[in-house]
């Protein structure tokens, strides 16, 4: 279950008052709890098209996705998904409302993506990005996107345009359990 | 920033092709990337009572909570929150809509707090719960909550009680930067 490749002085054991496998230390003890991590990112639109990277990095090097990646320590969700649209697209974004939740049980993430916009058509490929480009919705590259989760966050961002109040989406029905 | 106290071999720097400080090992290498973590929990209602457990733990011993505790790999998060109410008051409880999503910066957490109802009101304290009762509104101990999320999701729960879809609640205004 582990995502981390720990020393060989770790050992893998239920530390006393702990009902979980932990990764503990043999030489000093230091136990290191290992959790899910948030994804953080965000569907961006100007008008009626959506803002989308062509990655520059692996995986999926080459594929679009939205802008996205691991929120960091002392900063909200909401602000983790602005500073990935300025890493990777320099997009000043205004963060709106939360879109969806999924969670990849198999790699242990939680993906919190939320729809924001961009009062003006201002943007250019960061460090990971090798392009960055508006498209309308007929024009999407769905064949061409990086991970399911930003084919799953650009449907309900379509399916909910209409609602002011959104339910946050979660896996579709089929990809529960992945 | 780092909320884990790394051993001595261990230095704190910026790997290259990054832009965050990472703690390193100065032996092997090995990055420990420290992202925040996801605290699951839920607001459990049996008619028109909450379930609250007094805690048997520090922090707050003595203090009385809703379920709620570390989001552990492989689940997701409302399974988590139900892990934490059998955990916590030995209650199988049933999961529904997302009710809050509050961030404690300052100890880089996540809390994602869901509606929750038992069918039955059949619970008893778990190994981390002097004591797990129902509470009607009127009696909740408003002043022996053992944490401010507590405080701020039985509230939200309270506004939200006859609105079927929920845009999930944050923090309240002036706990906006906590």
């Amino acid at each position: 279950m582990s995502t981390i490749i720990y020393p060989n002085n770790f050992s893998q054991e239920i530390p006393e008052g702990d009902d979980h496998t932990r990764a503990v230390c043999g030489d000093c003890g230091f136990i290191a709890y290992e959790n899910p991590k948030i994804i953080a990112g965000s569907v961006v639109a100007y008008n009626d098209q959506i803002l989308l990277c062509r990655r520059a990095i692996e995986p999926r090097k080459g594929f679009w996705t939205i802008p996205a990646g691991f929120m960091e320590l002392g900063e909200t969700p909401a602000e983790g998904a602005a500073r990935e649209a300025w890493e990777e697209a320099r997009a000043k974004i205004k963060v709106h409302d939360l879109l969806a939740i999924y969670t990849v049980k198999r790699i242990s993430q939680v993906h919190m993506m939320y729809r924001a916009s961009l009062d003006e058509p201002v943007f250019e490929p960061g460090p990971e990005s090798l392009e960055v480009k508006l498209f309308s919705w007929d024009d999407i590259p769905w064949d061409e996107l990086a991970f399911p989760s930003v084919h799953w966050a650009l449907t309900h961002y379509k399916e909910s345009m209409d609602q002011n109040t959104i339910a946050p989406h979660t896996n579709p029905e089929k990809w529960k359990d992945v």
